[in-house]
């Protein structure tokens, strides 16, 4: 690459990292643009002009996608899809997902002013939704676009008892016709995620690169202990079935179940609610909130069965009841090994050391994994810090990345059969 | 007693614990009547209306107490007080409190209608605000009356920002004024509450009576617990600072310390809060609520220390620090020992068997101590239930109680010298 194009790249990943970050919402820790909320509304629009800017055609489809379009020599060919999400999580930082949608612009930039046109249609796409959220599904635009997004789904209710649904109404989209995506239903050639790593991995080995081979599966419960409403000053110690104890309790084998992991394991609980808001009540009903994650499938497989036996065993000896919930938020997705070769081989070429690596978080690529074969390239995170405001990947970290995207697609544009699923 | 007197003893105490329980919050569980809700407003009317229908001149006072006066020959001789209060804790029961103020007016009601004046002015008080509220201070019209409500209580807020100083204005009353309440000034003989016990002790003994030797001294405390915010899916187990882990072995500690108190010690965590609304992000800030009781002041005072050294050094092993509020809602308060005399004197005679019994709740007879030598009764509560809808004491207990009250305000109006503090 020349020196004036390096040196511009650098200088419009740096400005388009500063200027997205500027649309969030000021009431809440960090760099907050929730999914539907009015900063990530207001962004929108910056994003896409920042596509249209690059030379891409524009549009938004039926699930609330950003789609830009770099067309191909060959516009019937199997098209290459690339993309991430612009969206944060709650206190949030200002890497995950924008390195990849702001990547994919760039690449797209690239590509177009190389002088030698894409046989194939380069898609670039903003994900809707991506992080959790307050209805607890994430990946709301890659879902609906690969139709894994459930009638039920759109039912699911915020803290406030406002559907999912509503919020697309609210959000200016038609919650009956959200898998109304023409692209994704043409052929796919391949989707490739530039993404940040969010763990130290790549960091603690000096890394610029990891190319990924499988993503996380996650199982989420909620488990809500019931004990007994008694006078926290008049019932002695042990006349009481507090719920509280038996959550603690809940919490500490939640760890010790992650511990006890294989590499890439994890067990969290996340939250811990009481009902009771007096100071003076031994607390009746605790509920608490949870994950867990590995891309072991079968050391996940039996987590639910592990942990449910566990709490419920601890939670007698207190004269607690327990229930869960538990929901499957993803399977275990491998990435296609015929995107890993070439993504591999695209960096080797470029004399950038690379890495596989597992992904410990979920991305849209794992919908898009049912569309097309799918792979994933990282880049290190300071520190291993994502999900917080301290969130941090350099630029040239950012830009060497996006020159891996690049020689990834133009491979990927060449090839003839579909990669290796 | 005569048995029309009997019976219509029980039945106005049934029909009033019932006519009461409806004014209550139908939007929060149980039999809720907070302070400065509208359902405790109009209560109020009510109870002062019972008073009246007893015989009684009812005014409210400053502090926001409603006082009946039942005048004694000599109204310059040292008064008698009995009372409690009618607000409830939010989700409570239908007794705690209410058995005190309804058992004290009909008390008052048999004196007027005994045919043998009192000597002394008879007070009866419906205490404002008794139970711990959203301001995280109790026994407000007691401690107004006693002088301790002091400037900085009324700054407290609730979780909304109201102050304490606000929720009065918005209540009627000036916060200026709080403290200036007559009849607290002026010489008291004695102060006697009725109480349910909120504890099993005394149905498991089978004793319709119990006598309060002491009140039990509270300690409160939050602890903030500060780790670090890691995507939960990225961040391996030992690379963790947890706020959460080190919560849920704070309120195992807390337990420990109350089941190694001496009798009627307890230690209870009531509420764990997360900051962080998002389910795949490591808890970062935790916040512990609980609170230790004893009528031990030695254990009481050495429970800063043993707690804040136990829990600080469990949490340094997981990366995280801690920080304490501690607040002292109450020392330890003796009853008086004269007026347990008199008390225990007036249930032999009327053939009731007692117990001396510590409480393990606080009450409004903890602030009237420092005006008057204080003693209080106490009856059963079934199953020990207490601060819940379960919340149950027969009408049969609640009137031998009231009996009890008789006999003891008699044998205090007769005293010529005031009972032994």
């Amino acid at each position: 690459m020349l020196q004036s194009h390096q040196s511009e790249l650098h200088d419009r990943l740096d400005t388009g990292v500063t200027e997205l970050s500027t649309f969030r919402d000021h009431e809440r820790p960090g760099w907050s643009r929730e999914v539907f909320s009015e900063a990530y509304r207001a962004s929108r629009e910056w994003t896409a002009n920042r596509m249209r800017a690059a030379g891409l055609e524009v549009h938004l489809d039926a699930a609330g996608n950003i789609v830009g379009r770099l067309a191909g020599l060959d516009p019937s060919a199997p098209a290459l899809v690339t993309g991430s999400h612009t969206d944060t999580v709650d206190g949030g930082g200002r890497f995950d997902g924008v390195v990849g949608v702001l990547g994919a612009i760039e690449a797209a930039r690239l590509l177009a002013a190389g002088g030698r046109q894409l046989r194939r249609d380069l898609l670039v796409v903003d994900f809707l939704g991506e992080e959790s959220n307050v209805f607890g599904l994430s990946c709301l635009g890659s879902r609906a676009a690969a139709q894994e997004l459930t009638p039920a789904d759109l039912d699911r209710c915020d803290y406030r008892g406002v559907s999912l649904g509503r919020a697309y109404t609210d959000f200016g989209l038609d919650p009956a016709k959200l898998s109304d995506v023409p692209w994704a239903r043409r052929p796919l050639q391949a989707f490739v995620e530039l993404h940040i790593e969010q763990g130290p991995t790549l960091e603690q080995r000096g890394l610029p690169l990891g190319i990924v081979t499988a993503i996380t599966g996650i199982e989420r419960f909620i488990a809500s202990f019931a004990g007994s409403a008694d006078h926290a000053g008049t019932t002695s110690m042990e006349d009481r079935r507090d719920a509280m104890i038996a959550a603690a309790e809940g919490v500490l084998a939640v760890r010790a179940e992650g511990c006890g992991a294989p590499t890439h394991g994890v067990a969290t609980t996340t939250r811990v609610d009481s009902e009771s808001r007096s100071p003076n009540v031994v607390p009746s009903l605790v509920r608490m909130y949870g994950e867990v994650r590995s891309v072991d499938p079968g050391w996940l497989s039996g987590v639910q069965g592990r942990l449910g036996a566990e709490i419920t065993a601890r939670a007698a000896k207190l004269g607690v009841d327990v229930g869960f919930e538990w929901s499957s938020d993803n399977a275990v997705v491998e990435a296609s090994r015929g995107v890993q070769d070439v993504a591999g081989a695209a960096a080797d070429t470029l004399g950038l050391p690379w890495m596989p690596i597992p992904s410990g978080a979920t991305h849209d690529a794992v919908h898009m994994a049912s569309l097309a074969p799918m792979g994933m390239i990282f880049i290190p995170s300071k520190n291993g810090k994502s999900h917080c405001p301290e969130e941090w990947s350099s630029t040239e970290d950012i830009a060497v990345g996006a020159q891996a995207l690049v020689a990834t697609l133009q491979r990927l544009d060449g090839g003839d059969t579909r990669p290796q699923h």
